[in-house]
C-alpha cells in the first residue's frame, strides 16, 4: 500500500503532513474511511467535506478549503489527471482466464492462437481465425470463421465477432457487443423488402476501444471502419460503410447512419443521430441529443435537431423562451396599429 | 382452472352471471376464446366488443356496455389493477434450471453456492462470487470473480456481471444486460486519449428489476448505485458513479451520463437523456424524449430538449404551432406602421 | 469468377469493352483493386473515379463520366438495384454449425428439431420447443421452453428467444438480440412498484429479419406481433402488446412503447420514439428522430418531437430560424408604435 508521501510524490505536490499513513484506495467523500484518500474538484463539494472520514483530499487549485479542515490536503493544478494517477496505483487487476485454450471452448483446428492468448470456456473460434499474443477471449465470445484478431486485445463476455472481420492490436470490446452484423438494407422488389447483400466487412484499428453492448455492422462492400484510437461507450449503433477517423469519442446511445464519415478527433455527445452519407470534419463537435443532417465543417460545434452551429442554435433555444411573450406582444401590436389606422 | 364466480370474488364484483364457467385465460377481445375472459378499459375498445368471443369482460366503471352485451361483464373501479390480480392466476411458471450445478456450468472452486441456487449451463461463476439461496443463473450468465448475488435473484440468459459486483435481494435482470464494464472516461494526453482507471464498483439493491440489454457501468470510485425496489426498462444506458435512489422508474432507451443523481421516486419517460452531474429531486419526473441538462427540483416535471417545466414547455410548443403566422403577422404589421409613418 | 461480360448481361448492360476480365469482387472507388468492380452512384463520387484502380465501374445513368475515363463503365438507370445483383455473386457464404446437433449443445429430450437443423454448441434448448427444418442456432443461441421456431429461420450468436415464443419460417434474427423478456409494466400499491405479470407471448411473423441487439418484450395477455416481412434495424425496443403489420422498415434505435400499432408498410427513421397506444396507419412514415405522440393518418409522414405533419414541421423549422430576427423586428415595432402614438 503506498504511504500518503508516495501519492504526493506522484502528483508532483510537496509534502501535506501525515505522510507516514499507508493509503488503501479512493472513495467519494461520503463514503471513504480513515485510511482512503478523496476528492474535492469544485467548491460544490465543500459542504460534505464537513463530515467526511477520509485520510486525506486532493484538492483543485482553485477550491478553498475551510480552515476547519486540519487533515492533509494535496493541492494541484488538475485533480482529474491526479485522481487518474493515483487510481493507477490502485486499479485491481482484472480477472482473465488463464492462458491457454480452456476445455470448454471450441476452436477450429485451423485457427490460430498466439502466443499467451487466453481462451475462456464457452468461447468459440471458427476455421482459419487468427487469435493475436496475449489476446484474451473471456466467457462466451464468438469469433467467426477467418477473423483477425491482433496482439493485447481483451474481448469481455458475450461479444460476438462475425465472420471476416478485422480487428488491430490493443483493442478492448466490452460485454455484449457485436461487431459484424449485416448492415441494414432492403430494396422493396415490388412484393417484398428484398435483402441487399453486405459482402464487406469491418476494420478495427489499433487502440480503439468499444463499450457494452455496442453494434458495429459490416459494408455492402469494402469496409466499415473504426480509426485507431477512437473510443465508443455503451450501446451505440455504427451502420455499414461508416468511416470513422482516428481518436473520436463518441458518447452512449449515439447512432451513425449508413456510410456516415467523421474525420480525425470527432466528438459527438450521448444520444446524438447522424444521418446516412454525412461528413463530419476533423475536430468538430455535436453536442449531446443532436440530429446532424447536414455536413459539418472540421472543427464546427452543432447541437440541437436538426443540428445547427451551437452560437445559432442558442440563439433560437433563447429566442424560443420569449416567444409566447411575443405571440402576446404582436397581438397587442396589432391592435395598437388598428387604433392608429383609424385615427 | 378457476370459475368466473371465483374471478369475480377475486376482483371485489358481486354475481355477473354465468359463475360455473372455467376460466382458461386473458386475452384481447380479438383474440379471446369462448373459455377466456377479456378486458374493456376504455370507451376505445367498444368497437371490438361486438364481435368478441370471450366468455366475460372486466370493464371499467366509467365504460358504459352497449345493451346488446348480454354475458357477463365484471364492473370494477381500477380496471388495471382487476387485470393484475386475474394475470396472476393464469402466470405460467417460468422456467428454470433445477437446482444444483449444470454439468455443463463452470464454477471456481472457492464461489460459494446458497441453498437451492440453480446454475444453469454455459454458466462461468468467477472466484469467491457467492450466490444466494435460491438465485437463479440462467443458461450463459457471467458472474465475475468476487461479486455477490444476494438471495432469491433471477439472472436471465446470457446477462454478464462484472467482478467485484454487489447485487441485494430478490434483484430481477433480463437477458442481456451488462453489470459493472468500465465508465467512459478518458485524458487527452497530447497523444491520445489515456483511459482513466475505473476502479469502482456497482450496488444494485434489494427488489430492483433491470431490462433487457442494459448497460450499467462501474465507478471511478466508490459506487454507482441503484436504490432499492427501482424498475429499469430495456436499453437503458447508466453512466459511472450514477447514484439513483429508490422507487424510481426508468423507461426504455434513457441514457444517464456520468455522476448524474436522481432522488426517491424519480420517473424518466423512454429515450430521456440526463446531462452529468445533474441532479432530479424526490419525485421528480421527466417527459419522454426529454434532455435534462440543469437541476430538476424534487416534484417537478420536466419535458423537452433541453428540459424546461412541463407548463413552460407546453405554452412553448403551442406558440411554436402559431411562429410561421407570427412571422407573416409581424410582416404585415411592418407594412402598416410604414405606412402609417409615411401619413 | 464471373467475367464482365456476364455482369454486364445481368444486370442488363450492352457490351462495355474488357468483357474476358474476371471480376474478384465489387470495393469503393478508392479500395478496389484491377481486378475489382466500383461504383458511381452520382457525381459526388467523380473526384474519387481520377485515382480508382478498379477494373470498371457500374454508373447511374444521369452521372456524367469524364472523357479520361477509359476503362469499361457499365451504365445503369437503377445503380443500387445493379449493384445488389452484382453483390449476390460475390456474396460469401454464412459459416454455420454443421446439420446435426453440437456435443457442446444442450437440447432437452422433448424438444423436436426438424430434418437439417443445425444447432451450434453452447446453444440451450428447452422443453417441448419445436425448432424447423434446415434452421440453424448459432453458438450461444438461447431457446426456451415450448417456443417454436419455424422452417428455415437463422439465429446469430448469443440470441435469447424466452419460452412460449412462436417464430415464423425464414425469420432471421442477429447476434445479441432478446425476444419475450416481460413487459416493462408495474403498479404502486402504497409501498413498492408491484410487477404486473405478463403471461402473453410475441409472434413473429414470416420472413422478419431483426438486427443486433434488439429487445422484443412479451405482452401482458395475448401477443406482441411482428407481422411478415418487416425489418428491423439493432438497438430498436418494442415495447409489450406492440403490432407490427406486415412489411414494415424500422431504422436503429428506434422506441415503440407498450399497446403501439404500425399497420401495413409503416417506416420509422432512426431513433423515432412512439408513445404507447397509439396507431401509425397503413404507409405512414416518420423521420428519423421524431417524437410521434399522436395518431398519424395512413401514407402521413411526420417529423419533430412531438411529431407533426412533415410540411408543417419544415415551416416551423423555417420560421424557428427566423425568430431570433423577429425578437428584434417586434421590439423596432413596439418603438416605431409608441413614436406614432405620441405624435
Amino acid at each position: 500500500m503506498p504511504t500518503l508521501a508516495e501519492i504526493s510524490a506522484l502528483i508532483g505536490c510537496s509534502a501535506p503532513g501525515g505522510e507516514a499513513v499507508a493509503i488503501t484506495g479512493m472513495a467519494t467523500l461520503a463514503e471513504a474511511g480513515p485510511q482512503e484518500l478523496s476528492f474535492v474538484g469544485s467548491d460544490a463539494y465543500l459542504p460534505e467535506l464537513a463530515s467526511t472520514r477520509a485520510a486525506a483530499v486532493i484538492v483543485q487549485k482553485r477550491v478553498k478549503l475551510p480552515a476547519t479542515w486540519t487533515r492533509p490536503a494535496l493541492v494541484v493544478d488538475d485533480a482529474d489527471l491526479a485522481v487518474a494517477k493515483v487510481l493507477k496505483l490502485f486499479t485491481p487487476p482484472v480477472p482473465r482466464p488463464p492462458a491457454g485454450v480452456d476445455a470448454a471452448a471450441r476452436v477450429a483446428g485451423s485457427a490460430a492462437l498466439g502466443a499467451q492468448s487466453a481462451v475462456g470456456p464457452f468461447v468459440f473460434v471458427g476455421e482459419r481465425a487468427r487469435i493475436g499474443a496475449r489476446t484474451v477471449l473471456h466467457p462466451g465470445v464468438y469469433i467467426g470463421d477467418d477473423t483477425v484478431v491482433g496482439d493485447d486485445c481483451e474481448l469481455f463476455p458475450n461479444v460476438v465477432v462475425r465472420e471476416r472481420i478485422t480487428l488491430g492490436n490493443r483493442v478492448v470490446i466490452h460485454a455484449g457487443s457485436v461487431i459484424g452484423s449485416d448492415g441494414f438494407g432492403y430494396r422493396w422488389d415490388g412484393r417484398q423488402h428484398a435483402k441487399i447483400p453486405h459482402i464487406g466487412t469491418v476494420v478495427i484499428e489499433d487502440d480503439v476501444e468499444i463499450g457494452s453492448c455496442v453494434c458495429v455492422d459490416r459494408a455492402k462492400f469494402s469496409a466499415t471502419r473504426i480509426g485507431r484510437g477512437t473510443k465508443i461507450d455503451n450501446l451505440v449503433q455504427v451502420g455499414h460503410n461508416v468511416t470513422i477517423g482516428p481518436h473520436c469519442v463518441i458518447v452512449g446511445q449515439t447512432g451513425l447512419a449508413g456510410s456516415a464519415h467523421l474525420g480525425t478527433g470527432v466528438v459527438l455527445g450521448g444520444q446524438t443521430a447522424v444521418r446516412d452519407h454525412i461528413t463530419l470534419g476533423d475536430g468538430a463537435m455535436a453536442a449531446a441529443c443532436s440530429g446532424v443532417a447536414e455536413d459539418v465543417a472540421p472543427k464546427a460545434v452543432v447541437s440541437g435537431t436538426p443540428a445547427l452551429p451551437h452560437r445559432q442554435s442558442l440563439r433560437e433555444q433563447a429566442a424560443l423562451r420569449r416567444l409566447p411573450d411575443l405571440v402576446t406582444q404582436v397581438r397587442k401590436l396589432q391592435e395598437e396599429v388598428e387604433a392608429l389606422k383609424k385615427k
